[in-house]
């Protein structure tokens, strides 16, 4: 079982990296490039058969580990 | 118009930050995990119309910055 996960920064919380990749695109010519954020993807390879149990341990690797749950947001997706 | 890019290592290049997470992961006592790999999410927002020229720029733009085709492949998703 694969588990994805999206980490995102929460929205008002300043994204300096993604700043850096707007500004970048801008100087290269990509004008239509109105705003970039840039967050994390974390892909895990998970044993077992139950896929709901399987999400809410991932859920609780998020809280604990994978995100910071003051500035960023998650979204777990099992494949 | 939103662009939303993963970028991923490609299989056998050696992913560091993925190895630590799952060793974090096994430390906490998640033992289910049997690997993890991390990548970086990168959402544009694009002004324009036109969906498919839209895709091909993006297209572009990881080829020339945001992605390192040599070492990561990449999925673009419009929205």
């Amino acid at each position: 079982m694969k588990a994805k996960i999206h980490v995102y920064l929460k929205p008002g919380v300043l994204d300096p990296q993604g700043a850096a990749v707007a500004g970048a695109l801008h100087t290269m010519g990509y004008e239509e490039v109105t705003a970039a954020r840039q967050g994390k993807l974390i892909e895990l390879d998970l044993s077992g058969e139950d896929a709901d149990a399987a999400k809410s341990r991932v859920d609780e690797m998020c809280q604990k580990l994978l995100a910071n749950p003051v500035i960023e947001s998650y979204s777990i997706e099992m494949a």
